[in-house]
Protein backbone atom coordinates (compact mmCIF):
# COMPACT_ATOMS: atom_id res chain seq x y z
CA UNK A 1 0.00 0.00 0.00
CA UNK A 2 2.55 2.76 -1.36
CA UNK A 3 2.03 6.31 -0.04
CA UNK A 4 2.32 8.90 -2.68
CA UNK A 5 3.26 12.86 -2.07
CA UNK A 6 2.25 15.07 -4.21
CA UNK A 7 2.73 19.17 -5.25
CA UNK A 8 -0.09 20.98 -6.33
CA UNK A 9 -0.85 24.32 -7.90
CA UNK A 10 -4.04 26.01 -8.20
CA UNK A 11 -5.95 29.15 -8.80
CA UNK A 12 -7.78 29.84 -5.50
CA UNK A 13 -10.43 31.66 -7.32
CA UNK A 14 -11.87 28.35 -8.32
CA UNK A 15 -12.14 26.71 -4.66
CA UNK A 16 -13.74 27.53 -1.67
CA UNK A 17 -10.48 26.53 -0.20
CA UNK A 18 -8.26 23.29 0.51
CA UNK A 19 -10.82 21.35 2.94
CA UNK A 20 -13.18 19.01 1.44
CA UNK A 21 -16.94 20.45 2.24
CA UNK A 22 -19.78 18.73 4.23
CA UNK A 23 -22.70 17.50 1.75
CA UNK A 24 -25.80 19.09 2.17
CA UNK A 25 -28.49 16.45 2.91
CA UNK A 26 -30.19 15.52 -0.53
CA UNK A 27 -26.61 14.38 -1.65
CA UNK A 28 -26.16 12.40 1.77
CA UNK A 29 -29.52 10.28 1.19
CA UNK A 30 -29.00 9.40 -2.38
CA UNK A 31 -25.51 8.56 -2.34
CA UNK A 32 -24.40 8.20 1.21
CA UNK A 33 -21.05 6.27 0.53
CA UNK A 34 -20.34 9.85 -1.53
CA UNK A 35 -20.41 12.14 1.86
CA UNK A 36 -16.80 12.13 2.52
CA UNK A 37 -16.09 12.23 -1.10
CA UNK A 38 -17.78 14.80 -2.84
CA UNK A 39 -18.33 18.89 -2.64
CA UNK A 40 -22.10 19.66 -3.09
CA UNK A 41 -21.50 23.49 -1.90
CA UNK A 42 -21.64 25.79 -5.15
CA UNK A 43 -17.67 25.83 -5.17
CA UNK A 44 -15.45 22.66 -5.01
CA UNK A 45 -12.68 22.27 -2.35
CA UNK A 46 -9.24 21.16 -3.66
CA UNK A 47 -9.36 18.48 -1.45
CA UNK A 48 -12.53 17.15 -2.45
CA UNK A 49 -11.23 17.87 -6.48
CA UNK A 50 -8.20 15.49 -5.60
CA UNK A 51 -10.31 12.48 -3.94
CA UNK A 52 -12.63 12.89 -7.08
CA UNK A 53 -9.74 12.67 -9.46
CA UNK A 54 -8.81 9.17 -7.59
CA UNK A 55 -11.78 8.16 -6.88
CA UNK A 56 -11.83 8.44 -10.82
CA UNK A 57 -8.80 6.77 -11.59
CA UNK A 58 -8.43 3.92 -8.44
CA UNK A 59 -12.19 3.27 -8.04
CA UNK A 60 -11.14 3.56 -4.48
CA UNK A 61 -12.70 6.31 -1.75
CA UNK A 62 -8.61 7.45 -0.70
CA UNK A 63 -8.13 10.31 1.56
CA UNK A 64 -5.88 13.07 0.39
CA UNK A 65 -3.98 14.73 3.54
CA UNK A 66 -2.73 18.44 3.09
CA UNK A 67 0.22 20.30 4.33
CA UNK A 68 -2.26 22.79 5.16
CA UNK A 69 -5.48 24.14 4.72
CA UNK A 70 -5.67 27.48 2.81
CA UNK A 71 -8.82 29.95 3.10
CA UNK A 72 -11.46 30.14 0.33
CA UNK A 73 -9.76 32.37 -2.36
CA UNK A 74 -5.85 31.73 -1.52
CA UNK A 75 -4.03 30.02 -4.16
CA UNK A 76 -1.22 27.90 -4.36
CA UNK A 77 2.30 27.39 -6.26
CA UNK A 78 3.43 24.12 -4.61
CA UNK A 79 1.11 22.48 -1.74
CA UNK A 80 1.74 19.27 -0.91
CA UNK A 81 -0.21 16.45 0.00
CA UNK A 82 -0.02 12.80 0.40
CA UNK A 83 -2.48 9.11 -0.33
CA UNK A 84 -1.98 5.87 0.14
CA UNK A 85 -3.29 3.74 -2.77
CA UNK A 86 -3.87 0.00 -2.88
CA UNK A 87 -2.29 -0.69 -5.60
CA UNK A 88 1.04 0.63 -7.06
CA UNK A 89 0.87 3.19 -9.86
CA UNK A 90 3.52 4.89 -11.71
CA UNK A 91 3.94 8.38 -10.77
CA UNK A 92 4.25 9.67 -14.04
CA UNK A 93 0.82 8.33 -14.77
CA UNK A 94 -1.07 9.21 -11.66
CA UNK A 95 0.36 12.76 -12.50
CA UNK A 96 -1.56 12.55 -16.23
CA UNK A 97 -4.02 10.72 -14.75
CA UNK A 98 -4.98 13.33 -11.51
CA UNK A 99 -4.44 16.70 -14.20
CA UNK A 100 -7.16 14.78 -16.63
CA UNK A 101 -9.80 15.37 -13.71
CA UNK A 102 -8.44 18.41 -11.72
CA UNK A 103 -6.75 20.82 -14.60
CA UNK A 104 -10.09 21.71 -16.39
CA UNK A 105 -10.62 23.20 -12.24
CA UNK A 106 -7.87 25.18 -11.93
CA UNK A 107 -6.11 22.60 -10.08
CA UNK A 108 -3.00 21.03 -11.73
CA UNK A 109 -0.15 18.37 -10.30
CA UNK A 110 3.33 19.66 -10.69
CA UNK A 111 5.14 16.01 -9.39
CA UNK A 112 4.06 12.85 -7.76
CA UNK A 113 6.56 10.34 -5.77
CA UNK A 114 6.54 7.36 -3.91
CA UNK A 115 7.61 8.24 -0.05
CA UNK A 116 8.09 6.58 3.29
CA UNK A 117 5.08 4.86 4.95
CA UNK A 118 6.17 7.01 7.57
CA UNK A 119 5.48 10.67 5.27
CA UNK A 120 3.12 12.78 6.54
CA UNK A 121 2.49 15.79 4.45
CA UNK A 122 1.35 18.12 7.71
CA UNK A 123 3.34 17.16 10.32
CA UNK A 124 6.50 16.13 8.44
CA UNK A 125 6.52 19.39 7.36
CA UNK A 126 9.87 20.91 8.88
CA UNK A 127 9.02 24.77 7.10
CA UNK A 128 6.29 26.71 5.08
CA UNK A 129 6.78 29.52 2.55
CA UNK A 130 4.03 31.87 2.08
CA UNK A 131 3.76 35.30 -0.86
CA UNK A 132 1.91 38.00 -0.22
CA UNK A 133 0.88 40.40 -3.60
CA UNK A 134 0.45 43.63 -2.74
CA UNK A 135 -0.88 45.90 -6.09
CA UNK A 136 -0.03 49.76 -5.02
CA UNK A 137 -1.58 51.59 -7.98
CA UNK A 138 -4.50 54.42 -8.44
CA UNK A 139 -6.31 51.94 -11.34
CA UNK A 140 -8.02 49.17 -10.38
CA UNK A 141 -6.19 46.03 -11.84
CA UNK A 142 -7.22 44.10 -15.09
CA UNK A 143 -4.99 41.44 -15.77
CA UNK A 144 -3.76 41.10 -11.43
CA UNK A 145 -7.41 41.05 -10.45
CA UNK A 146 -7.65 38.35 -7.57
CA UNK A 147 -3.87 37.75 -8.00
CA UNK A 148 -3.01 40.50 -5.96
CA UNK A 149 -4.29 43.04 -3.38
CA UNK A 150 -5.18 46.09 -4.23
CA UNK A 151 -4.23 49.30 -2.72
CA UNK A 152 -4.69 52.46 -4.38
CA UNK A 153 -3.43 54.60 -1.99
CA UNK A 154 0.23 55.20 -1.95
CA UNK A 155 2.25 52.91 0.39
CA UNK A 156 5.64 53.61 1.70
CA UNK A 157 7.45 50.47 1.34
CA UNK A 158 10.90 51.75 2.69
CA UNK A 159 8.48 51.74 5.89
CA UNK A 160 7.03 48.24 5.45
CA UNK A 161 10.09 46.56 4.46
CA UNK A 162 11.67 48.44 7.88
CA UNK A 163 8.62 46.70 9.88
CA UNK A 164 8.26 43.69 8.66
CA UNK A 165 11.54 42.94 10.42
CA UNK A 166 10.23 43.13 13.76
CA UNK A 167 8.29 40.23 12.85
CA UNK A 168 11.40 38.01 12.44
CA UNK A 169 12.33 35.66 15.52
CA UNK A 170 10.25 33.92 18.22
CA UNK A 171 7.13 35.98 19.39
CA UNK A 172 3.42 35.63 20.94
CA UNK A 173 1.13 35.93 17.61
CA UNK A 174 -1.67 36.46 19.51
CA UNK A 175 -2.54 39.62 18.12
CA UNK A 176 -1.93 38.09 14.36
CA UNK A 177 -4.39 35.19 14.48
CA UNK A 178 -7.96 34.82 13.56
CA UNK A 179 -10.44 34.46 16.34
CA UNK A 180 -11.33 31.27 14.89
CA UNK A 181 -7.52 29.81 15.47
CA UNK A 182 -7.19 26.53 17.04
CA UNK A 183 -3.62 26.48 17.77
CA UNK A 184 -3.02 25.58 20.99
CA UNK A 185 -0.04 27.82 21.62
CA UNK A 186 0.27 31.22 19.70
CA UNK A 187 4.27 31.23 20.37
CA UNK A 188 5.70 30.59 16.38
CA UNK A 189 9.08 31.65 15.18
CA UNK A 190 9.17 33.56 11.74
CA UNK A 191 12.51 33.07 9.76
CA UNK A 192 11.96 35.14 6.72
CA UNK A 193 10.34 38.46 6.14
CA UNK A 194 11.43 39.79 2.33
CA UNK A 195 9.78 42.80 1.02
CA UNK A 196 10.22 43.91 -2.96
CA UNK A 197 9.03 46.29 -4.67
CA UNK A 198 9.34 45.84 -8.71
CA UNK A 199 7.45 49.06 -10.04
CA UNK A 200 3.61 48.75 -8.30
CA UNK A 201 3.72 45.50 -7.36
CA UNK A 202 5.33 44.44 -3.90
CA UNK A 203 6.33 41.05 -3.47
CA UNK A 204 6.29 39.40 0.65
CA UNK A 205 7.92 36.52 1.15
CA UNK A 206 7.47 34.63 4.36
CA UNK A 207 8.73 31.39 5.94
CA UNK A 208 8.44 29.73 9.49
CA UNK A 209 8.28 26.43 10.77
CA UNK A 210 4.33 26.95 10.74
CA UNK A 211 2.00 29.41 11.07
CA UNK A 212 -1.39 30.72 12.96
CA UNK A 213 -4.81 30.96 11.47
CA UNK A 214 -4.86 33.98 8.93
CA UNK A 215 -1.34 35.26 10.64
CA UNK A 216 0.38 35.63 7.06
CA UNK A 217 -2.65 38.26 6.19
CA UNK A 218 -2.80 39.92 9.59
CA UNK A 219 0.61 40.45 9.41
CA UNK A 220 0.11 41.84 5.76
CA UNK A 221 -2.69 43.73 6.73
CA UNK A 222 -1.09 45.40 9.46
CA UNK A 223 1.56 46.41 7.65
CA UNK A 224 -0.15 48.36 5.01
CA UNK A 225 -1.45 50.12 7.35
CA UNK A 226 1.59 50.94 8.56
CA UNK A 227 2.95 51.89 4.80
CA UNK A 228 0.03 54.33 5.13
CA UNK A 229 1.12 56.27 8.13
CA UNK A 230 -1.68 54.40 10.41
CA UNK A 231 0.59 53.87 13.44
CA UNK A 232 3.54 55.67 14.62
CA UNK A 233 6.20 54.19 16.47
CA UNK A 234 7.14 50.98 17.46
CA UNK A 235 3.90 49.63 15.91
CA UNK A 236 5.27 45.87 15.34
CA UNK A 237 6.73 45.64 18.63
CA UNK A 238 3.97 47.19 20.52
CA UNK A 239 1.24 44.92 18.70
CA UNK A 240 3.08 41.50 19.66
CA UNK A 241 3.61 42.64 23.29
CA UNK A 242 0.47 44.00 23.65
CA UNK A 243 -1.06 40.36 21.56
CA UNK A 244 -4.33 42.12 21.29
CA UNK A 245 -5.99 41.25 17.83
CA UNK A 246 -8.32 44.42 17.77
CA UNK A 247 -5.11 46.66 18.09
CA UNK A 248 -3.70 45.15 14.86
CA UNK A 249 -4.68 45.72 11.16
CA UNK A 250 -6.81 44.31 8.98
CA UNK A 251 -7.11 41.14 7.35
CA UNK A 252 -5.74 41.32 4.27
CA UNK A 253 -7.28 39.54 1.06
CA UNK A 254 -7.23 36.05 0.57
CA UNK A 255 -6.71 36.65 -3.15
CA UNK A 256 -3.45 38.26 -2.63
CA UNK A 257 -1.67 35.28 -0.35
CA UNK A 258 -0.04 32.03 -1.88
CA UNK A 259 1.30 29.27 -0.41
CA UNK A 260 4.43 28.66 -2.40
CA UNK A 261 7.03 26.29 -0.70
CA UNK A 262 6.13 23.53 1.74
CA UNK A 263 9.75 22.07 2.95
CA UNK A 264 10.59 18.76 4.45
CA UNK A 265 13.93 16.97 5.70
CA UNK A 266 15.68 14.70 2.67
CA UNK A 267 15.24 11.38 5.37
CA UNK A 268 11.46 12.17 5.84
CA UNK A 269 10.46 11.92 2.63
CA UNK A 270 12.98 8.96 1.50
CA UNK A 271 12.15 8.83 -2.29
CA UNK A 272 11.55 5.87 -3.58
CA UNK A 273 11.72 4.15 -7.10
CA UNK A 274 8.18 2.71 -8.26
CA UNK A 275 9.68 -0.76 -7.77
CA UNK A 276 10.24 0.29 -3.98
CA UNK A 277 13.70 0.42 -3.91
CA UNK A 278 15.37 3.67 -2.25
CA UNK A 279 16.52 5.64 -5.11
CA UNK B 1 -12.72 69.97 -28.50
CA UNK B 2 -9.94 68.58 -26.54
CA UNK B 3 -8.14 65.39 -27.83
CA UNK B 4 -7.45 63.22 -24.80
CA UNK B 5 -4.66 60.18 -24.61
CA UNK B 6 -5.21 57.14 -22.55
CA UNK B 7 -2.92 54.23 -21.57
CA UNK B 8 -5.37 50.86 -21.10
CA UNK B 9 -4.35 47.62 -19.28
CA UNK B 10 -7.30 44.89 -19.98
CA UNK B 11 -7.31 40.99 -19.81
CA UNK B 12 -7.60 39.90 -23.25
CA UNK B 13 -9.50 36.59 -21.93
CA UNK B 14 -12.70 38.46 -22.07
CA UNK B 15 -12.34 40.20 -25.36
CA UNK B 16 -13.01 39.56 -28.66
CA UNK B 17 -10.09 41.37 -29.58
CA UNK B 18 -9.69 45.24 -29.74
CA UNK B 19 -11.67 46.33 -32.71
CA UNK B 20 -15.57 47.32 -32.54
CA UNK B 21 -17.35 44.18 -34.32
CA UNK B 22 -20.62 45.02 -36.46
CA UNK B 23 -23.98 45.13 -35.04
CA UNK B 24 -25.64 41.94 -35.69
CA UNK B 25 -28.98 42.61 -37.80
CA UNK B 26 -31.42 42.52 -35.13
CA UNK B 27 -29.55 45.00 -33.21
CA UNK B 28 -29.37 47.17 -35.58
CA UNK B 29 -33.60 47.27 -36.38
CA UNK B 30 -34.10 48.19 -32.82
CA UNK B 31 -31.57 50.98 -32.08
CA UNK B 32 -29.88 52.31 -35.28
CA UNK B 33 -28.01 54.55 -33.93
CA UNK B 34 -26.21 52.30 -31.65
CA UNK B 35 -24.77 50.49 -35.01
CA UNK B 36 -21.05 51.68 -35.01
CA UNK B 37 -21.01 51.81 -30.78
CA UNK B 38 -22.08 48.47 -29.51
CA UNK B 39 -20.84 45.35 -29.97
CA UNK B 40 -23.68 42.60 -30.08
CA UNK B 41 -21.24 39.43 -30.49
CA UNK B 42 -21.16 37.28 -27.61
CA UNK B 43 -17.57 39.10 -26.44
CA UNK B 44 -17.51 42.49 -26.59
CA UNK B 45 -14.49 44.75 -27.82
CA UNK B 46 -11.78 46.58 -25.90
CA UNK B 47 -12.76 49.43 -28.31
CA UNK B 48 -16.49 48.95 -28.01
CA UNK B 49 -16.26 48.61 -24.23
CA UNK B 50 -14.38 52.01 -24.20
CA UNK B 51 -16.63 53.81 -26.40
CA UNK B 52 -19.56 52.48 -24.34
CA UNK B 53 -18.61 54.44 -21.43
CA UNK B 54 -17.63 56.97 -22.76
CA UNK B 55 -21.26 57.40 -24.07
CA UNK B 56 -22.41 56.74 -20.73
CA UNK B 57 -20.48 59.89 -18.85
CA UNK B 58 -20.70 62.27 -22.04
CA UNK B 59 -24.11 61.33 -23.72
CA UNK B 60 -22.44 61.68 -27.04
CA UNK B 61 -20.82 58.76 -29.54
CA UNK B 62 -17.00 59.55 -29.32
CA UNK B 63 -14.44 57.07 -31.62
CA UNK B 64 -11.89 55.86 -29.66
CA UNK B 65 -8.72 55.36 -32.22
CA UNK B 66 -6.45 52.53 -30.79
CA UNK B 67 -2.37 52.81 -31.34
CA UNK B 68 -3.02 49.30 -32.82
CA UNK B 69 -5.66 46.18 -33.23
CA UNK B 70 -5.12 43.25 -30.83
CA UNK B 71 -6.53 39.99 -31.77
CA UNK B 72 -8.77 38.46 -29.49
CA UNK B 73 -7.21 36.97 -26.63
CA UNK B 74 -4.32 38.88 -26.48
CA UNK B 75 -3.49 41.13 -23.35
CA UNK B 76 -2.27 44.96 -22.91
CA UNK B 77 -0.35 46.31 -20.22
CA UNK B 78 -0.41 49.86 -21.98
CA UNK B 79 -2.38 49.84 -24.78
CA UNK B 80 -3.05 53.49 -26.19
CA UNK B 81 -5.61 55.29 -27.58
CA UNK B 82 -7.04 59.23 -28.51
CA UNK B 83 -10.29 60.58 -28.86
CA UNK B 84 -11.78 64.32 -28.77
CA UNK B 85 -14.62 65.57 -26.67
CA UNK B 86 -16.85 68.17 -26.59
CA UNK B 87 -16.36 69.18 -23.20
CA UNK B 88 -13.24 69.29 -21.52
CA UNK B 89 -13.48 67.14 -18.51
CA UNK B 90 -10.77 67.11 -15.92
CA UNK B 91 -8.28 63.90 -16.97
CA UNK B 92 -8.07 62.45 -13.11
CA UNK B 93 -12.15 62.64 -13.15
CA UNK B 94 -12.27 60.92 -16.59
CA UNK B 95 -10.08 58.21 -15.82
CA UNK B 96 -12.50 57.55 -12.70
CA UNK B 97 -15.56 57.57 -14.99
CA UNK B 98 -14.32 55.18 -17.57
CA UNK B 99 -13.12 52.86 -15.06
CA UNK B 100 -16.11 52.86 -13.03
CA UNK B 101 -17.48 51.77 -16.47
CA UNK B 102 -15.05 49.36 -17.56
CA UNK B 103 -13.32 47.63 -15.00
CA UNK B 104 -15.78 45.17 -14.33
CA UNK B 105 -14.77 44.26 -17.65
CA UNK B 106 -11.08 43.27 -17.29
CA UNK B 107 -10.36 46.58 -18.78
CA UNK B 108 -8.79 49.24 -16.90
CA UNK B 109 -7.34 53.12 -17.54
CA UNK B 110 -4.52 53.61 -16.32
CA UNK B 111 -3.56 56.96 -17.47
CA UNK B 112 -5.56 59.75 -19.51
CA UNK B 113 -3.83 63.25 -20.57
CA UNK B 114 -4.75 66.13 -22.91
CA UNK B 115 -2.56 66.04 -26.03
CA UNK B 116 -2.15 68.43 -29.14
CA UNK B 117 -5.19 68.12 -31.79
CA UNK B 118 -2.32 66.26 -34.00
CA UNK B 119 -1.93 63.88 -31.92
CA UNK B 120 -3.09 60.16 -33.10
CA UNK B 121 -3.17 56.98 -31.15
CA UNK B 122 -1.33 55.05 -34.37
CA UNK B 123 -0.26 57.39 -36.51
CA UNK B 124 2.19 59.47 -33.90
CA UNK B 125 3.63 56.35 -32.66
CA UNK B 126 6.95 55.48 -32.92
CA UNK B 127 7.85 52.13 -31.68
CA UNK B 128 5.57 49.19 -30.13
CA UNK B 129 6.67 46.78 -27.27
CA UNK B 130 5.65 43.50 -26.88
CA UNK B 131 5.85 40.71 -24.23
CA UNK B 132 5.60 37.21 -25.25
CA UNK B 133 5.04 34.89 -22.09
CA UNK B 134 5.81 30.65 -22.53
CA UNK B 135 5.74 28.36 -19.91
CA UNK B 136 7.69 25.46 -20.22
CA UNK B 137 7.17 22.64 -18.07
CA UNK B 138 5.28 19.16 -18.17
CA UNK B 139 2.15 19.88 -16.26
CA UNK B 140 -0.93 21.84 -17.21
CA UNK B 141 -1.05 25.37 -15.99
CA UNK B 142 -3.24 26.43 -13.27
CA UNK B 143 -2.62 29.88 -12.62
CA UNK B 144 -1.25 31.27 -15.69
CA UNK B 145 -3.25 29.74 -18.20
CA UNK B 146 -4.71 31.56 -20.78
CA UNK B 147 -1.92 34.08 -19.47
CA UNK B 148 0.91 32.20 -21.21
CA UNK B 149 1.65 29.44 -23.78
CA UNK B 150 1.77 26.35 -22.68
CA UNK B 151 4.65 24.15 -23.94
CA UNK B 152 4.86 20.46 -22.38
CA UNK B 153 8.09 19.77 -24.36
CA UNK B 154 11.66 21.03 -22.89
CA UNK B 155 12.63 24.00 -25.05
CA UNK B 156 16.58 24.04 -25.72
CA UNK B 157 15.73 28.26 -24.35
CA UNK B 158 19.70 28.78 -25.23
CA UNK B 159 19.06 27.94 -28.92
CA UNK B 160 15.94 30.28 -28.92
CA UNK B 161 17.95 33.54 -27.64
CA UNK B 162 20.42 32.61 -30.03
CA UNK B 163 18.73 32.54 -33.49
CA UNK B 164 16.24 35.30 -31.65
CA UNK B 165 18.99 37.94 -32.64
CA UNK B 166 19.10 36.62 -36.52
CA UNK B 167 15.46 38.24 -36.65
CA UNK B 168 17.38 41.51 -35.68
CA UNK B 169 17.59 44.67 -38.41
CA UNK B 170 15.87 45.43 -41.31
CA UNK B 171 14.31 42.28 -43.04
CA UNK B 172 11.54 41.08 -45.31
CA UNK B 173 9.24 39.77 -43.13
CA UNK B 174 6.88 37.73 -45.62
CA UNK B 175 7.45 34.39 -44.17
CA UNK B 176 6.27 36.16 -40.54
CA UNK B 177 3.11 37.85 -41.62
CA UNK B 178 -0.85 36.56 -41.61
CA UNK B 179 -2.17 35.60 -45.30
CA UNK B 180 -5.05 38.22 -44.06
CA UNK B 181 -2.54 40.99 -43.19
CA UNK B 182 -2.75 44.27 -44.97
CA UNK B 183 0.54 45.87 -44.56
CA UNK B 184 1.58 47.13 -48.19
CA UNK B 185 5.41 46.49 -47.45
CA UNK B 186 7.15 43.31 -45.47
CA UNK B 187 9.85 45.13 -44.93
CA UNK B 188 10.01 46.20 -40.87
CA UNK B 189 12.59 46.65 -38.82
CA UNK B 190 13.32 44.64 -35.58
CA UNK B 191 14.88 46.99 -32.96
CA UNK B 192 15.11 44.21 -29.97
CA UNK B 193 14.04 41.10 -29.32
CA UNK B 194 15.15 39.77 -25.53
CA UNK B 195 14.54 36.33 -24.09
CA UNK B 196 14.81 35.19 -20.69
CA UNK B 197 14.55 32.72 -18.72
CA UNK B 198 13.37 32.23 -15.45
CA UNK B 199 12.24 28.98 -13.92
CA UNK B 200 10.29 27.33 -16.21
CA UNK B 201 8.74 30.82 -17.72
CA UNK B 202 10.60 32.20 -20.86
CA UNK B 203 9.72 35.88 -21.63
CA UNK B 204 10.12 37.30 -24.69
CA UNK B 205 9.92 41.36 -25.64
CA UNK B 206 10.26 42.78 -29.09
CA UNK B 207 10.41 46.29 -29.95
CA UNK B 208 9.72 47.58 -33.71
CA UNK B 209 8.28 50.93 -35.28
CA UNK B 210 5.55 48.59 -36.47
CA UNK B 211 4.89 44.94 -36.84
CA UNK B 212 3.32 42.98 -40.01
CA UNK B 213 -0.65 41.16 -38.42
CA UNK B 214 0.83 38.36 -36.29
CA UNK B 215 4.43 39.04 -37.10
CA UNK B 216 5.42 38.69 -32.87
CA UNK B 217 3.03 35.24 -32.55
CA UNK B 218 4.55 33.87 -36.06
CA UNK B 219 8.39 34.80 -34.78
CA UNK B 220 7.67 33.08 -31.37
CA UNK B 221 6.11 29.97 -33.27
CA UNK B 222 9.25 29.53 -34.98
CA UNK B 223 11.58 29.90 -32.21
CA UNK B 224 9.52 27.12 -30.02
CA UNK B 225 10.31 25.09 -33.04
CA UNK B 226 13.34 25.61 -33.17
CA UNK B 227 13.98 25.37 -29.45
CA UNK B 228 12.11 21.48 -30.05
CA UNK B 229 15.18 21.17 -32.40
CA UNK B 230 12.51 21.11 -35.30
CA UNK B 231 15.06 23.04 -37.74
CA UNK B 232 18.51 22.39 -38.76
CA UNK B 233 21.40 25.10 -39.47
CA UNK B 234 20.34 29.21 -40.39
CA UNK B 235 16.61 28.37 -39.89
CA UNK B 236 15.76 32.17 -39.08
CA UNK B 237 17.74 33.72 -42.21
CA UNK B 238 16.52 31.09 -44.61
CA UNK B 239 12.91 32.14 -43.34
CA UNK B 240 13.68 35.79 -44.07
CA UNK B 241 15.25 34.84 -47.25
CA UNK B 242 12.99 32.46 -48.32
CA UNK B 243 10.11 34.65 -47.48
CA UNK B 244 7.45 31.78 -47.78
CA UNK B 245 4.84 31.80 -44.92
CA UNK B 246 4.56 28.01 -45.24
CA UNK B 247 7.72 27.28 -44.07
CA UNK B 248 8.18 28.91 -40.76
CA UNK B 249 6.48 27.66 -37.58
CA UNK B 250 3.14 28.13 -36.26
CA UNK B 251 1.23 31.01 -34.75
CA UNK B 252 1.53 30.91 -31.21
CA UNK B 253 -1.37 31.34 -29.41
CA UNK B 254 -2.90 34.82 -28.65
CA UNK B 255 -3.02 34.38 -25.13
CA UNK B 256 0.86 34.22 -24.49
CA UNK B 257 0.96 37.79 -25.97
CA UNK B 258 0.83 41.24 -24.06
CA UNK B 259 0.78 44.53 -25.66
CA UNK B 260 3.23 46.42 -23.46
CA UNK B 261 3.99 49.84 -24.24
CA UNK B 262 3.32 52.08 -27.36
CA UNK B 263 6.34 54.89 -27.32
CA UNK B 264 5.30 58.63 -28.83
CA UNK B 265 7.96 61.51 -29.50
CA UNK B 266 7.77 64.21 -26.62
CA UNK B 267 6.59 66.83 -28.94
CA UNK B 268 4.07 64.83 -30.38
CA UNK B 269 2.11 64.21 -27.21
CA UNK B 270 2.79 68.17 -26.27
CA UNK B 271 1.53 67.11 -22.67
CA UNK B 272 -0.86 69.73 -21.51
CA UNK B 273 -2.59 71.30 -18.68
CA UNK B 274 -6.40 70.93 -18.28
CA UNK B 275 -7.05 74.14 -19.14
CA UNK B 276 -5.06 73.97 -22.67
CA UNK B 277 -1.93 75.96 -21.95
CA UNK B 278 1.58 73.67 -22.31
CA UNK B 279 2.69 72.19 -19.28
Amino acid sequence: MPRYKITVEYDGSFFCGWQRQRSDAREFETCPAQKTIFDTTQQRSVQGTLEHALRKITGENVLVEGAGRTDAGVHALAQCAHFDLTEPIDPHRLIGGLNFFTSPHACVVLNAQVVAPIFHARFSATSREYLYKISNRRSPLALDRGRAWHVSRPLDVTKIKTYAQDFLGHHNFNAFRASACQSHSPMKTLDVFDVVAAGEMIECRVKARSFLHNQVRIMIGTLVWIGLGKYEGEAVKQLLTSGTRTAAGPTAPAHGLYLSAVNYAKPDIEEKTFDGASA
